[in-house]
């Protein structure tokens, strides 16, 4: 029943943890994760800018914020179920979309739904700002499975989660970004002391 | 790989919190929600067992501790999604049975497999032990929209919670049982202090 | 020493309690808080704009996922300080400007620098996305305390929080936003069943 | 009161953390734990029944799942308590046994009193469900220990519930099961990566 | 082996919740419990002293904050139980006191096992100092109660607790303490707003 | 509004986390840390009195259980910008003193005002139970960075916690005390296996 009910359904997403079930050092929930994203792209939105792309801020903004409100009616869906196959990764995506229509026609007043069904459409896309978001997204990845590798988790699942990040960070068709994630930051995250190493998981990804 | 795998991803499910995401007074795990679900259906195969009917013991320990082991997956989908459309309740349903599949397949041995898949099956069938699960499985919905409202959770989720649960529990076909509840159960549980009216919520339902 | 450091401090503001120390319902970290108010401005800056205003959204982006960075080094100083003398806000005010100052300039690039220097200052300026950024952090604010209340929290300071945050958002110089918020949003957010009289407080602060 | 007392009883096992004081990476209550150890007895029935074995499912159901009921009352009494005298242990098994006693004659109803009475009593016995049990339960220990030190925690209280867990599964009198547990299972549990060198521990036993 | 290991004990018992089971509010660690004893205990002592009584300040130091550190040993029982009966409450006190020596004969260098023989005795005896325990570990069961019943929690175990806590407050023989309590302090506790009705059990209480 | 706002505002204390935002394995709050303050206290005023030392025992008392009241007002600011300059340390002190002075004027009754500035006061002073209280307070601080060390935490501010913990211990100008903790004391707490080399960074602190 309106803007009051999208504004208390943000609040949901503090309760919403990633990688529900699994053992972990550090748990995070959506909403954190949401604004980190928002982070990581506008830094790299900066590096984008500066090599000479141009970008549409207020449709980074849009994306990254929005990114993964539809969680706030599935949860998060366990990881290796959405990677387990291509069908049931898109039979997940169809529930989600599904859900997120419902929402807008029973919550948001009409003058508004036009904009809500953009905000909230899958932000993935070929423009910058797309390949921005899911550079940002995936680096969460890497960042949430390096700390728990750092700290020792030998679950299996993050070195994979690890590897997966690292390797579709470096494959994102964004040269400066990428070029300055592989030069500079990637150093500096190999040279911290890990209890698993993560030094030699990164050199091997590389190599591939 | 093997039957230590089985095992420890039942741990995971002391970590998956049922209706993640909503304001709740208290927080329930998969893992206590099953061996909850364990015990109403012991009592009330009690009941029906009194009142004439035999009871399969070993399908009932069964069905009742293994109904909620596919979530293990895909964690606790929010109810509302669930119960949004017949569509989407199918499709999750699918989803969960894919990924048993698999992990059966995956992890269980070979001379275990058909064990597992029995098991492992949907349990909410026409048997009086598959009505049984059904009748703690709601119990257990029951009891926690109860708590909540109790405490004062304003949440109308909560109070539309109360109501179907009850109201399925007031249909299950199981004579004995439902009228132990209706006449003894119900009667205990609407004379306990609450901060939402639920005496009145119970009055309602029952007149429908 | 670099990004990679600016990256992992912003995950020990998912780790920074709002309002530490007083009993509340639900607890809010200053990550999730974040990104609730990059939400907010979100909205009201696209009311503004269809009021004819411009809207910079790189700055109204920039502003609303900094505006807290600073907590990072001193935590969330608790409210009743902040506003317990002009003096004593202020000296935290400097004390913060000067951690954030050294920070930049130990651990953000040279190449950086300046962008870090302009994005971290306070950005509850007189620009319409400073205003917004006002708006959308004392709205949150708003929420917080509402939840508490609704919930029955009857810590006198959480009424004073929700009567400061209500004055202060109907005279925010953004007509177009401050008419939405009073005669849309505030009509659903009084409509809510509460356990301590939120509609009569609500009533009181209008007339003043 | 009935019944209702003792289903809501049951909650506040949800609550019952194991081994309370101790510093440890998983937490684990009470109510989990006991659903866990019915999830093993129902494999491990299994397999004594394909070698033969009858089971009665009905008793191994009771038995799993109310076998730490008692604690409702007094809580996970720390084990190094339970293990330093046997006068303690017992005295605090009379404890418990007085609590259980009054609280079924004064909560449950007369018509249910002699099969609570039944039960609740220690499950522990000479025949094969008491037998599983005894293996079930020691069987969680032994994960719950493994799990600390594989995560590298050092408190030698670990060291000493893994040895005393192993050494006590080795010498139950199940000869297909321990059988499965010693060829199989505990091969699978040893070629984890540990952090603590539980290979070298369950080596040392194995020997002795 | 030695002080360090006395030193370490202490952090455990910040991991001792008390009334482990019961749905709280708010939870209540030993560690913080027996700090709040000991300025509670000082407070009135105070009082005491302006009224003309002699303080042993070590004495009343030293009973407040080691009156709990058997807890160490075995949690806390919950009250209900301690309180079920005389005979159970010696038996889990001899079992206590059997664990403390224990723990001074095989931890404490011999140079100090009589201080700490002397130091952990039950403190509350007849002197001055054993009374002031008493009304401040009271006090603290008075406040717990108090803040769940404020809050509206219906279990009638918070209610029995707050009626047995301020009875036994009311006869403890330190006129001056208990007059200041009646007097200065029980007012100001029930102008407080309360969700259960309070005041009116504190008159029952009084007037009994 | 009395002291009854004294003893509650005790127990928001128990709700202020330590050295919050860091990533811990072990969260510890500012009323269980003043616990271990006073026991510490306790102890090595023993070792001290033994050696001939006369001991203030009541203001041992006071100081040690008092010395992080202050913190209620403003929370536990970050190590890191306490230590950053004095100057910052010395305007967050001056901003402690200002709350504590308000709150003592308002809150507490005219005829204890003296008694609690005298017993708010900063503690650390040139007198024995001043050293004392140094002592004990930076005797917790290396068993929490300690604690950390030891169960692998690799922030590097815990090494640095625990070198600076460690200097200070060394040169607190209390004999008997500084001597005991240098060769009882520290010896079994370098006797523990530990994650993190602890034993090297203590020989080359040693050193020093």
């Amino acid at each position: 029943m309106g803007i009051h009910t999208f504004f208390t359904s943000l609040n949901d997403l503090e309760r919403i943890i990633r990688a529900p079930g699994r053992f972990k050092f550090e748990e995070h929930n959506v909403a954190a994760h949401s604004w980190k994203v928002s982070q990581y792209a506008m830094f790299f939105a900066t590096i984008e800018e500066r090599s000479g792309k141009e970008i549409d801020w207020k449709s980074l903004y849009e994306k990254t914020i929005n990114h993964d409100f539809a969680e706030v009616f599935i949860g998060d869906i366990k990881t290796p179920v959405k990677h387990s196959s291509p069908e049931l990764k898109e039979m997940i995506a169809r529930v989600e979309e599904g859900m997120m229509e419902k929402f807008i026609l029973r919550e948001i007043p009409e003058e508004f739904q036009a904009t809500f069904f953009d905000r909230m459409k899958e932000g993935k896309d070929e423009t910058t700002e797309g390949r921005l978001l899911e550079l940002a997204d995936k680096l969460d990845q890497f960042y949430e499975s390096f700390a728990e590798l750092k700290r020792g988790n030998a679950d299996p699942e993050f070195v994979k989660m690890y590897r997966i990040a690292l390797t579709k960070l470096l494959h994102i068709p964004l040269e400066a970004s990428v070029s300055y994630f592989k030069e500079v930051l990637l150093d500096d995250v190999i040279s911290e002391e890990t209890v698993i190493d993560v030094r030699e998981i990164t050199r091997q990804v590389l190599q591939e």
